[in-house]
């Protein structure tokens, strides 16, 4: 299933993807899509939904994020290898760890505000994954059992602020529009092997990052297990698993960042594709 | 006003402290202790109310943690000189900041849960800050305006998840239990200077930390503005804001860490005092 959110920010109602790539309201069914209804037993009882039945959404609609009410949006570091090279970083021996505001999260296709004061705004795509289920001490064997299903993120940061302010990247990650995340919550059942996934990165019509979660250091199932020795993961919980290279900081001879006006195109193979412009903040 | 939450986990209810110092009952006023409450209005509404007419909450209650719902949970590191020198770091240029997990809240009094593979779970008495109004680039005198009050915040972290598993704080700071709150949201009218409050921690009855607010490198009402200028903090918001030295990593000849059995209690003027045991998890 693909899952979504539609409306005005703050408004949002719960849809779903048809067959035939159109909307359906999904109001009459859950309150929302968020960590109450992400679970086997309730998105179960979502897939015997007819969705011929549900009310087909007209118009162009905003999507908002595909997830409402995200507890912890957590974030992996330097988790490609040839990314780590570019930052001028060694790939670490475990999952580098940190935090993006919950408050960053926004619709995938939003503006997306340079900080005041930013001269260094970079990309990021990377694959997200949705908790459906308390994950604490589980084996990386049963850790897929905790997902409820993926999506895009746009892992967008400052890397002045990430790199410069006085240490922990958290400064640098946690802007207000800084987390797009869609369009759809796809669930796992349609993601047989989340570690062959390509992936792409535009920037004004040019390609800048090319890459498939193949290449990840630490797969998603590694990721969960070893993110719930640390913390209880909950369902809505989201993580956002590192990126491929082609930031803008890695651009060769000299970086390039995100200026006002600016579009930015990405996308994951069958996680759908993301749009935003850049605008002052 | 002294704010707090009161009931088993998951089922608290709000209420308030009167005079006596008893706990009343709030649920017939607001639907919890959490952001949508803690505006100066809503906060105005509550204050009006006559404390004697709301139920008087009998029998020995679970303090929840004072505040619901916190959307961030976030932190200053190395805020007092002085520990920064017994954790051998630097006073930095410009406040640290890292998260800590949400789901790490706990009450007040709640037992503090040691990780599995934890040899290194340490204490740190903070000053709690809660936001009561959206902020977004304020300056330092409009900062605490912003504020809808203050709390006791056990930042328990353990060391070597936070310095010696590949970087990034969050890692050490974010595990279930780690962040008691309370007893009380303590509103700012009650708090006239929240830079001359004095704190403690003992362990087992002994003293550890003791220190005050007023030895704070960067203060309450710049480390608001700070952190607006990087993301937007919203009402039911955290922020620790460091903490006095005396924590266990910093004890000579060796380090002093918790061990299951271990009692801590610790306090701040005005704002109440925690009492934790600590379990193996």
């Amino acid at each position: 299933m693909k899952l979504l959110r539609f409306g005005e920010p703050g408004q949002e109602r719960p849809g779903i993807l048809d067959a035939g790539g159109n909307i359906r309201d999904l109001s009459a069914v859950v309150p929302d899509i968020a960590g109450s209804v992400l679970g086997d037993e309730q998105l179960s009882a979502i897939a015997k939904q007819d969705l011929e039945k549900l009310p087909l959404v007209e118009g162009n609609q905003r999507f908002g994020p595909c997830v409402a009410d995200v507890g912890k949006f957590l974030c992996i570091g330097l988790n490609y290898s040839d990314h780590a090279e570019e930052a001028g970083m060694t790939v670490p021996d475990e999952p580098v760890l940190f935090f993006k505001a919950t408050s960053a999260v926004c619709g995938p296709n939003d503006n997306v505000e340079i900080p005041r004061g930013s001269t260094a705004t970079d990309w990021e795509v990377e694959l997200g994954v949705v908790i459906g289920k308390h994950a604490k001490y589980v084996s990386k064997d049963d850790a897929l059992d905790h997902v409820a299903g993926y999506c895009v993120i746009n892992d967008v940061s400052e890397r002045d602020f990430q790199l410069k302010r006085s240490g922990q990247w958290a400064k640098g990650k946690s802007a207000d529009t800084f987390g797009p995340i869609g369009p759809w919550l796809v669930t796992r059942d349609e993601v047989p092997d989340p570690q062959n996934l390509s992936m792409y990165l535009d920037v004004n019509g040019k390609r800048f990052q090319s890459g498939s979660t193949n290449t990840m250091v630490f797969g998603v199932a590694h990721v969960v297990s070893y993110l719930s020795q640390f913390m209880s993961l909950h369902p809505g919980d989201i993580i956002s698993t590192g990126t491929p290279p082609g930031v803008g900081m890695g651009q060769k001879p000299d970086p390039v960042y995100l200026k006002p006006g600016d579009v930015i195109e990405l996308g994951i193979e069958g996680l759908g594709e993301q749009r935003q412009t850049t605008v002052a903040s």
